[in-house]
């Protein structure tokens, strides 16, 4: 069933310890949506400039994404730089120019409305919040936020948190909007917020979802989903919305929403996002066969399986 | 089959967020000893000083531990101090006397010499060379180390290294020893230096095992353990040789040493340093039920198991 996801598209200009691009197509709806696209079908929202030209959308057309609401407005498209050092689990920032992005007011077209799925990207958690009202025959809500939202706009977000159904954070986001440097007390304190669900993403040890009580099935532990050893990773950036598109993408494609589908939902996510990282940008994800994501689940699966 | 564990008896003082301990029992081998004890049978060398009363021996003889190698010199036990702040993951040190430890030359027992098993605790890589030497007749091999050793000695090290079937460091440890600062390179180049898998302790996020190729088996990829999310972690220190001697410990209890064993045993590792960190010292490393155990591997197995 369809997904609309909302959020950025971006003109991103990174260098990592494999070398250096400028202008590179990226945003968090472009990495979700390609993601997300392998799965289902995809619809989405946001804000791009004069400079974002028909070769740019047919990256996103070519994987059969909507992209009728994708809103064309004066001025340039919103741009970010950054580097990597060998440190690459974490992004310092160069610069932000928001451009068009600065007044993005997401409207959702007519023919979106029927979409089943909304994924809330990052983006001022205050337009989170009115997508989601908008929005009110969706089956499952997921979100992302980041540190800029939970120390600028703490009591806005916590009324967008309260209306999403998964919140896709990573570490050290859980414990700053938690308030508690222990991951599952301040998990456990994220999930009485709102969400049914919380994942945690590690970077390159993988990911955790940690359901809040009876939400989804029973069970009182958390699950964990690996990340495979790469032996270069080219360019991270991404790689958390990657994640949340396989994460999603999976979801939207069952029958059932229930535990056991969140579950290998987690290890598609890892999938994804071990995809994205591998080259510059969205490369990776333009091309994939589904097959080839099959047998990186396989070897996900065993990586963490035993008898 | 009965492990020899070779390595330090120290008297902790430490201060974590959750309180203070002083001169509380500890050290590599006490570990080591304590968690391997509910697997197979432990035979310990090391050093103590006039201050390791009956009482203290009595810890370890209540868990069937062979203290018999256990050499008592004149002078004071080892002794170290040290805090955790938040960040439960990294030990601040406040002070080590290294006393009767200093001058610790390991002497095996006769009735030690048939041990099947042998871990070698982080002490000089030249005495763990000299034992492992001693030992004609183990079958497998198990050691650790520090960034003290890989960056003083790096040269006794790598001769240390190269006569371990299995080396259990930390990612630090790994990215420095290898002198790469991704994990699957730094593996890789570890491995290459001898030793037959590596296992690297994440912390919080488990821990990873990469084989050489052919070694135990066949089969491409590492395998990784999971850890469960704790909301209290009351005191790290020993969770690292917690993990070894659960690790060791499954191993010794096998009939056989393959891939789905050491899987296993990578498992039973981070159900032992999950108990570890749950008290001070070894309190709870004490007073285990092996259903307590089996208990909470299944609760890690169902953590990252998906059909």
């Amino acid at each position: 069933m369809s997904i609309l996801a909302v959020g950025s598209v971006a003109f991103d200009t990174i260098t990592t310890p494999s070398g250096q691009v400028k202008n590179e197509l990226g945003g968090s709806a472009t990495f979700f949506s390609l993601s997300a696209s392998y799965f289902t079908e995809v619809r989405m929202v946001a804000v791009v400039g004069d400079d974002f030209t028909s070769e740019h959308e047919a990256v996103l057309k070519a994987r059969g994404i909507e992209t009728h609401g994708i809103e064309h407005a004066a001025g340039k498209t919103f741009r970010w730089g950054g580097h990597y050092t060998e440190n690459l689990n974490e992004a310092k920032t160069d610069f932000t120019e928001l451009n068009v992005f600065e007044k993005f007011q997401p409207r959702i077209p007519m023919e979106y409305q029927d979409s089943k799925f909304l994924f809330l990207g990052n983006i001022h958690p205050s337009l989170q919040a009115a997508v989601r009202r908008d929005m009110k025959n969706v089956s499952l809500v997921g979100g992302d936020t980041m540190n800029f939202w939970i120390q600028g706009t703490p009591k806005e977000l916590r009324e967008a948190v309260a209306l999403m159904d998964v919140l896709l954070i990573n570490d050290g986001e859980v414990k700053m909007l938690g308030g508690d440097s222990n991951m599952l007390r301040a998990a456990q304190k994220v999930l009485a917020m709102g969400p049914k669900a919380l994942v945690v993403k590690h970077g390159e040890y993988g990911a955790t979802i940690f359901f809040r009580e009876g939400a989804f099935g029973v069970g009182r532990h958390p699950f964990r989903a690996p990340t495979l050893p790469l032996d270069e990773v080219k360019d991270p950036t991404g790689a958390g919305d990657a994640f949340a598109g396989g994460f999603m993408g999976y979801i939207a494609s069952q029958e059932e929403i229930n535990r056991e589908v969140l579950k290998r939902a987690l290890f598609y996510g890892g999938v994804m996002g071990s995809f994205a990282v591998e080259s510059f940008g969205t490369h990776r994800l333009r091309n994939l066969k589904r097959e080839e994501i099959e047998e990186r689940f396989e070897i996900f699966r065993e990586l963490t399986h035993i008898e």
